[in-house]
């Protein structure tokens, strides 16, 4: 049993297919070669190949996460351009009459420990990079002599590696890996972000912690929440996994079965529950799920599979099309939340210090405001064919939302001229995660038609936490009391100005704040597919009147932890009555 | 008359000195040479000069400002070991027949050529960096056949340049220069760091803007503020300028005539003006300046001057001299506040791509203990020798003050077990800087003796703005409404609880926020040493009454702007109720 970083969440229980790290043997003919032109004609080859072949896992990869990641490839195929690269190999081959794939090995090892020399994380992922191309090329170089190892094909598997490159787990059939478990690794690497995308389950740090290495064969348990994996485990620990596997499987099953029943609490109050989707893809099973409309639309995955900007009129479609699909039920579009973590090559964002505490969302938008106007266009456009809303991200004053309202209001005198047909009443909320958001609240709730809050970003602002940093990720909290308070401030103002409030943020899916929504009134929950049916469940059986109480108390601890022990305190009586009711 | 950007504050008057630009030409007989062994032999002096004169800069530039900014030449001399640099040098003069300084231009422009391509601001930095060592390298190359500029000696000149790298300015005498104009640069540049430290008027960015080149010996006046350059100006211009700058220094002393006033309002109520402080070295001015103690001494700067961290009896021997320098005023010494843009290289923190939002301040205090406990130590042992209140920067959770506290007990105990004195009742307090600690400041003041607000943090986590983020910098406003009320909360909570709040950020020295601290009933402002008594000037003359009934006023303006508008009026009040006491 090794306890390692749960990357992907899941259970797999297989056999082990471990893949060799790249490591390469030349014969001694390698050294003294004769004849140059052939080596030459070799490396050129070779290198072709490899271009070919990071062109085509780059469009595979692109298809299964989108355009953004698949970049990575690009900065591999730059680097079998690169000039000083290239001269190295050829000089060494021309001068020193060793074979290409000595040459490329040797100025690999060079460049790789010049880079991981450098004290900066920047440069020791360029050296990454380098290794991971060098060894592509050096395939293609070594060509039979080498022997790949072959996954199985007979049978699924478990995925054993020491690292693996995103290339590597892009080339894999994708119905025949059950999981994953590598030695190396980080939860936010691209390869975890892409299993996660595959839904299949990931464990990883496990360097040092076997005490022999996994064989081929090796019966496996990897499971993706824990971070656990089990080699060649005792017949009871695979009976108790494929136990929770099952329950896992009945549970969901059981949920599909109140997607069609109205979201109310057992004191019959409605709480809409929404879904967050990125494309119109995601519309259909969101509707599978129950979901009562789309209360955020994150349209930057329109503009990011692509070298420029959509325009009004594919913009236009893809809104109109969702709308439609929806058949009547608000579609809430977020308009342009782009820069942050979020980057697109084609607006040449400057690099930034604090990249979440700089130029993103509204921010952009009122400053590219021809960007801004076309996406304003589009929206209004489509919201004569369906129950369009929309909201502006990242609003921190009052004259950001005055700003933005002011183009909306140009663009609609644009339409009016044009004779195009709008809806002109289209609601216009804003969402609420910058602290100051919270802090104007009352004002800011006379221009808007609704708040919808952004848990996420909030909490980070609030705690000064980027949560994608781990080494202080611990201290993202969004149970922190100062959190609990902030909500509860935006709820009072909405409620004094009389409009609704959503809450979009990840935290809005998460069963165990439930009580939290409840307690505060918040009319929606905007949250993401995969848990619309758990909540709904939490729902069903929950008490909006006892949950007001509840919240009550939580307002008035302290510190994160009381609030949790309160939260799971209130967790246990709900599942004894829930239990009692089921018997 | 050139618009540029004001990257120093300060006006300086007088004639022009032109730094030409680095320009290469090479003699013919720099290609095909004959006798490799003695190009080799130049290139390797060229290079033991270039680094023995980086490494004299290096020294030179560290005692103007620091050990930090120093560390820039560390890339210079890294790049003059660089294996694959030298190796491209050595191969041009081996194979091409080509002088030493020829393959140095060659390899130079080839590298610059290549990072400056890559699309990111970091690797187009290392260009920057690769030029400017090949330039000094060029420079010892070619000895006597270039004339280099020497500046006058006679008297003080205007230095004019291109861009200023900040070796060359590190290079002049500080005593003859009155001031900098630059065609590039950035205000961040290390070259206007430096300039601020040195005091030294700078403009930048005049770029395109110059009908023609400035010459040797043209007058110049440099105005700081304003960003503004004029060439050859109109004898009435430099009248009013000379007329400015007099003005400017008989204001200086008309306030040195109050620094022993008491800092009290029309009304008769104390408001603590204290000194923030980097060094020991600071203190002298402070009490020059009225100062009633030091309300911020920020450790890290006994730490960042060094290869690795201060020990207790050397943090010990100047915490307790600064003390005793105080003679009994009060001392509030601010444990560690490192990370987010203030680096330390032995501590080896890891690159992140949100410092701000990362690890800093408390969060590695509590995180490496070892150094905490060291600070701690130094910092009782001092409170025996006078009057010593400590405080926590960066504090976002009841946790932290008590895992905090719970390390100052223990060290307690460890003091009074060897029979060391110190001051058991010394007052500690904590900073509120993080919005979360405003949220809970309720519970926090039941932990803290004290509060003092860092408002440069507050601001920026409130409105997710980076202000050193240019391009969003408009964004940063301490005069946001959503700060006034976060800052009343705090007040609000602090006096419930009873214990007092200090101001220690930048805005407690701007002039225009006095009403609010006023208003707001502050005990304390900790600011810079430079601007106490333009604060107590004002203060003098200021009726706490009337500031309370102002910030009543102010706490319902939903718009920055709004509250600009009433506090300009307010100060439009009080210029003419002062300027008809003065007559």
């Amino acid at each position: 049993m090794i306890k390692g970083i749960g990357a992907s969440p899941g259970i797999a229980i297989g056999k082990a297919f471990v893949v060799p790290a790249w490591e390469w043997d030349f014969p001694d003919k390698a050294i003294d070669v004769t004849d140059l032109a052939y080596e030459f004609e070799r490396l050129y080859e070779g290198i072709r190949s490899s271009k070919d072949e990071l062109e085509y896992i780059k469009q595979e990869f692109k298809e299964v996460v989108g355009q953004e990641q698949s970049t990575i490839f690009d900065a591999h195929l730059a680097i079998l351009e690169d000039p000083i690269f290239m001269n190295e190999i050829q000089g060494i081959i021309e001068r020193q009459y060793k074979a290409a794939e000595v040459a490329v090995k040797e100025v690999i090892d060079k460049f790789v420990g010049m880079f991981d020399h450098i004290d900066d994380e920047y440069m020791k992922e360029r050296a990454l990079d380098i290794r991971d191309v060098g060894n592509r090329l050096l395939k293609h170089l070594l060509g039979d002599m080498e022997e790949e190892a072959i996954p199985p094909t007979d049978h699924p598997y478990i995925l054993v590696a020491k690292e693996l490159a995103p290339s590597q787990l892009a080339q894999l059939d994708p119905s025949k890996v059950l999981g994953i478990a590598t030695m190396l690794g980080g939860k936010t690497s691209h390869t975890a972000i892409m299993a996660r995308a595959m839904a299949l389950p990931l464990v990883l740090g496990m360097e040092g912690k076997l005490i022999k290495p996994i064989q081929n064969g090796d019966l496996l348990i990897v499971d993706g929440v824990e971070g656990m994996v089990y080699v060649n485990p005792e017949p009871a620990i695979v009976e108790r996994y494929r136990a929770k596997k099952e329950a896992l499987l009945k549970q969901k099953e059981r949920l599909q079965q109140i997607a069609d029943i109205a979201p109310v609490t057992v004191d019959q109050k409605l709480v809409r529950l929404a879904a967050n989707i990125n494309t119109e893809k995601e519309v259909e099973h969101a509707l599978r799920s129950g979901a009562l409309g789309v209360g955020l639309f994150r349209t930057e995955f329109l503009y990011m599979d692509r070298d420029s900007a959509p325009s009004e009129e594919e913009q236009f479609d893809v809104y109109r099309r969702v709308a439609e699909k929806l058949g009547g039920k608000p579609l809430i579009i977020r308009t342009l939340d782009i820069g942050g973590d979020k980057r697109l090559d084609y607006m040449a964002l400057a690099k930034e210090d604090n990249p979440f505490l700089g130029y993103r969302a509204i921010r952009i938008s009122l400053d590219r405001t021809e960007l801004f106007r076309t996406q304003l266009r589009a929206v209004l456009r489509a919201s004569h064919y369906g129950n369009i809303k929309m909201m502006y991200p990242m609003i921190a004053s009052l004259e950001e939302v005055r700003a933005a309202n002011a183009h909306l209001d140009s663009v609609k005198r644009e339409l009016t001229a044009e004779g195009i047909p709008y809806n002109a009443a289209m609601e216009v909320g804003i969402t609420i995660e910058v602290p100051a958001a919270v802090m104007i609240a009352d004002a800011l709730a006379k221009e808007a038609a609704f708040f919808s809050i952004g848990t996420n970003d909030l909490v980070q602002y609030v705690l000064a936490v980027d949560r994608m940093n781990e080494t202080i990720a611990h201290l993202y909290e969004p149970f922190h009391p100062a959190v609990l308070r902030l909500l509860n401030m935006t709820v009072e103002a909405a409620k004094n100005a009389g409009i609704p409030v959503a809450v979009c943020g990840e935290l809005a899916g998460d069963v165990k704040a439930l009580p939290i929504w409840l307690g505060l009134g918040i009319e929606e929950l905007s949250i993401s597919v995969q848990s619309i049916l758990q909540v709904k469940d939490r729902l069903l059986q929950s008490d909006q009147a006892e949950c007001r109480k509840l919240l009550e108390e939580l307002l008035k601890l302290p510190t994160a932890k009381e609030i949790h022990e309160r939260l799971s305190e209130a967790e246990r009586q709900y599942s004894v009555s829930a239990s009692s009711c089921r018997d």
